[in-house]
């Protein structure tokens, strides 16, 4: 096997329609660097055996409480340099909530909140570009 | 950064249209274990600092000869179980050629060849799945 110095995060945008205009997700607040302090998708490190989609939606647990039962891939990004730490390819995921459940930020995040999707914090590693993503996939499977 | 015991390859299917009714895709004949002798989607391992288009690129030309411009990815396939090697995830990627281009194996590739879609050979891995996801992608965008 190629001995690789590349890392393998899952990350999730849950999405709440809370009207017709309207369309929040989940953040969660950092508590530790890099971007500590920024708001970033629920995510972190796969474990070795576990399916990518478990490892979505266990990290969205961890994170914010949120216990979401289906998610669905959008796609890797691993764009070198997305993660000031080494290489880090991160496997998205999207998911849907109908309600604006109550939210937690807990294990490596400080807070977790929604947010409206057209008014977003300034977001840690490519998240935005992934959060960009998911919208069109979202909005392309509602239509 | 975790320490994750968990690989990373690219993998590429690449569609030749050679009729309205029959689409051709292009394979390689293993040379090495795992699937020795079987045939693969042309793919391996990415590199540390390479970008993940770049790796299903460069595995195309080193497997096949072929250079191919723009890859666009379908999504990461990384249940736990798909390489008897060990915890491999690769990213597909499709691809596409307007004629029959001649293809010749090498590197890691004892033979590529050009295959009707619609009557493939055993495949290794997961490829069949891979395939049969790159299969629909195209269709739709292609309709």
């Amino acid at each position: 096997m190629a001995k690789q110095k590349i890392a393998i995060t899952t990350d999730c945008v849950v999405f709440y329609k809370a009207s017709s205009e309207k369309l929040k997700i989940l953040l969660v607040e950092r508590k530790n660097e890099p971007f500590k302090n920024d708001w970033a998708l629920p995510g972190g490190f796969l474990e070795d055996e576990e399916p990518l989609e478990e490892g979505a939606k266990r990290e969205l647990k961890e994170e914010t409480g949120l216990q979401i039962f289906e998610v669905y891939q959008l796609r890797a990004f691993g764009n070198p340099g997305r993660d000031p730490r080494g290489r880090t390819i991160s496997i998205a995921f999207w998911g849907e909530v109908f309600s604006e459940e109550k939210v937690e930020g807990s294990d490596d995040a400080k807070d977790a909140k929604w947010f409206d999707l057209e008014n977003l914090p300034e977001l840690a590693f490519d998240h935005k570009q992934i959060i960009e993503f998911a919208k069109k996939v979202y909005k392309s499977e509602k239509s």
